[in-house]
């Protein structure tokens, strides 16, 4: 899924480091990616605890519903560490790289899914 | 979690059925249990993915951004079929029953997080 | 716009009152019309003087965003308004009339816009 | 509104042109301003006819509803608009100017909001 800005395919995957962050390849932060990952796995044994709740033929729907949002609201969460990474990482730099109507196209368009 | 709307407690746990849906106890449709509790399970999987790509550094922000992003649609799929529920079995039968005043509180108070 | 939910055209509107909230005629109440019509008239006051300031050059985008958002949020509240009206004159209602198959159709329907 | 970076202040507000988009003052890029006020223009009437329905007693909730969120969709377009050309104009240009992480702090603070 790394991010390719031009038709010439990379030889190398570079390693992650000075040559990551360069019109050819876009990776995302190490600490982003890490703390999305914590994010993401509590909020997956949060909708497992749902999930199995649902088993419960006294379970109330009102009660679901919040416990849905609350993983929604974890989810936000998570892709809001993604976001910021990559406005900081990839986007505030564009302009030194050549590649910023690209990029604005692009997270304009995932943006709209939120 | 199972719905008491008056202040003693029940003795007993209504099997599912007929004494379900009364002031005293409101269980969740078995129907709308069943379809949520599948579509958490599918949502559950693809969160687990999601987070298993962050562990790849040449993963892309924006494609684990997209990623989020269909997970979180899922969730909305899920409430909307706990809702719809509540809203059948519960909600539009409330003035039958008189406990509409607190049904409605409480839903206005749960779709606040939505 | 006042609702039908038979085919039969009725031929005298009614009055607001007692056979306003029946099988052929739903009204909004008189409370939540009042609430939502200030709330919305604050909003449309909001709205425009976000336009106006779109007329200076020096404008800063990050202003503009954060005030549509303020006034999304009194659109929340109106729309909650409305909900809630709507909630308790009519959905909690609907088993003493035979609709709520419709009605909880309808709604599900007006919400996954929100 | 405008923006302002350093600590002091200007003494000539800048026309709109070469120096507009610099650390010390951020302008809105003219299209973007031109566009966002033509969508808030439409907003408004649209919330003004919703606010002039509300005076007839025989309004249906649903019905409301549905407009306040169509006004919604059409000021999520404006907010649309006016990222766009703060990414493009601002962002994208962020670490040739030195501002990032004001700039990414400040757009995530009002994304939050979203």
């Amino acid at each position: 899924m790394a991010k390719e800005t031009t038709a010439e395919p990379l030889d190398v995957i570079p390693t992650e480091g000075e040559n990551c962050h360069t019109a050819h390849h876009l990776c995302m932060p190490e600490d982003s990616r890490k703390r999305a990952a914590r994010r993401l796995a509590i909020a997956r044994g949060h909708l497992e605890s749902i999930r199995r709740s649902l088993e419960d033929p006294n379970v109330y729907c009102v009660d679901v519903l919040r416990q849905i949002k609350a993983v929604q609201g974890a989810l936000d969460g998570a892709a809001s560490v993604v976001l910021r990474g990559h406005l900081e990482a990839h986007v505030a730099t564009a302009a030194t790289r050549g590649d910023e109507k690209e990029l604005v196209e692009e997270l304009m368009d995932a943006l709209k899914y939120i």
